[in-house]
């Protein structure tokens, strides 16, 4: 079973290292993009688990570990494979 | 116009930074867990562009700044968000 987390900083949260790429790509000639902003991916491999219980666990990891709630909101997809 | 873009480390490339995550989710008591790989995710927003143009405009901008093509590969999907 593979979780797939996508982590967003919040709206409202400053992006020092986004707006950094942004002007690289706007000095590399890139001038239509008006915002960037970076966030984590992370793929995390399950052993023999109910795909119930991975959600559960996974909401956990997030909560305590893999994300910080503060700042980050993270969203996540389970797949089989 | 919208671009959500995964980078991810090549598979058979070391991942450390997923490796020391492995063993702090172990030691909180997530022993199901058999892999965890980090990646970066950005979301990249456009100007009036043509949709055909954002996608190879998208991908220049992958090979140049935003991965490091030796050691990662990228996807991405453009949104008209």
């Amino acid at each position: 079973m593979l979780a797939k987390i996508y982590v967003t900083l919040k709206k409202g949260v400053l992006d020092p290292q986004g707006k950094a790429v942004r002007h690289s790509l706007e000095s590399l000639g890139y001038k239509e993009v008006r915002d960037i902003r970076l966030g984590k991916y992370m793929e995390v491999k399950f052993g023999d688990i109910e795909r119930d219980k991975a959600d559960t666990r996974i909401r956990e990891m997030c909560e305590k570990l893999l994300t910080n709630p503060v700042i980050e909101d993270y969203q996540f997809e389970i797949s089989d494979e």
